[in-house]
């Protein structure tokens, strides 16, 4: 198996690799991606999501607090980070929810998903990216299961982690 | 905003986008792809999963029946199809249950999940492309929370389709 480089961007690099299937070989485009992380933070029994506009689709999204790892990031940290840059918030712990491959088919991406136990304001506030620009919205989670019914949230990782959250919570209803 | 394409796949494309963000200009590198569609289907309180080698995580996964659509192709036309190759069912209607964007930050991928609403065998099975290699595996309900815990399974559309099952079947524990 051989590959090649083809393109290395900021934030993703893509690949050509051979690969051989019943004694065949074919060409495959992957894109390689440091992975990524997203935090459930639930405060009195209401979920923080942020508001961003996204690019890739000209949308903006609600999505749990979330971005992307540096190469070799313990997921974690990465966590602890984005809850405090993108929420104001800290917790005593991260428990692990689980993590995912977002696209397998082209994507190495993996997704770690944690819910923040604990959680408080932080009085040391990290500051965000200039490149970002996001607003929070707290949405009770007796709202959560209509607005996935209605499609009103499209961001994979943000449906895993509140459809967690719903089986958790199974007297929230 | 001026696009670039850098890249022409058999499966996305790379453009970069040129966005403004706080009056400033950024560079962004986008992948366009044309799309997903998944099906879940439960037959007798078992869940029908494919197995299969992804080569872009180097790995094997555990996924529902699900396939990459034409452009402008119709997604449930694509979940019928997909159905028929992997799982050699039919169905009286695809009921949807969600559609999502599978790593919104850098990729416009949408991918449609659908419950095969009355499934049956098939008569008229399609063949799967040449370079595909699966294996179906039935897989209890009640033993699907356990494998989800166990992060056994780690494909997102996957995991969105079970948790869905989950929550629809509160009584299945």
């Amino acid at each position: 198996m051989e590959n090649k480089e083809i393109f290395k961007g900021k934030i993703f690099t893509l690949e050509q690799i051979d690969v051989t299937i019943h004694n065949k070989e074919y060409r495959r485009d992957i894109i390689r991606h440091p992975g990524g992380v997203g935090v459930l933070l639930i405060v009195d029994d209401k979920v923080l999501l942020v508001k961003q506009m996204r690019h890739a689709i000209d949308q903006e999204t609600l999505e749990i607090p979330a971005g992307k790892l540096e190469y070799g990031e313990d997921p974690m940290t990465a966590g602890l980070r984005e809850l405090n840059e993108e929420a104001g918030y800290e917790c005593k712990r991260l428990k692990p929810i689980i993590h995912f491959v977002s696209t397998p088919g082209f994507c190495d991406e993996v997704i770690w998903l944690y819910e923040a136990i604990e959680p408080y304001v932080t009085k040391h506030k990290l500051a965000m990216d200039e490149d970002e620009e996001i607003t929070k919205v707290w949405i009770d989670l007796k709202e959560i299961q209509q607005m996935l019914q209605n499609n009103q949230i499209i961001d994979g990782k943000t449906i895993i982690a509140l459809q967690y959250a719903l089986l958790e919570r199974r007297d929230v209803k």
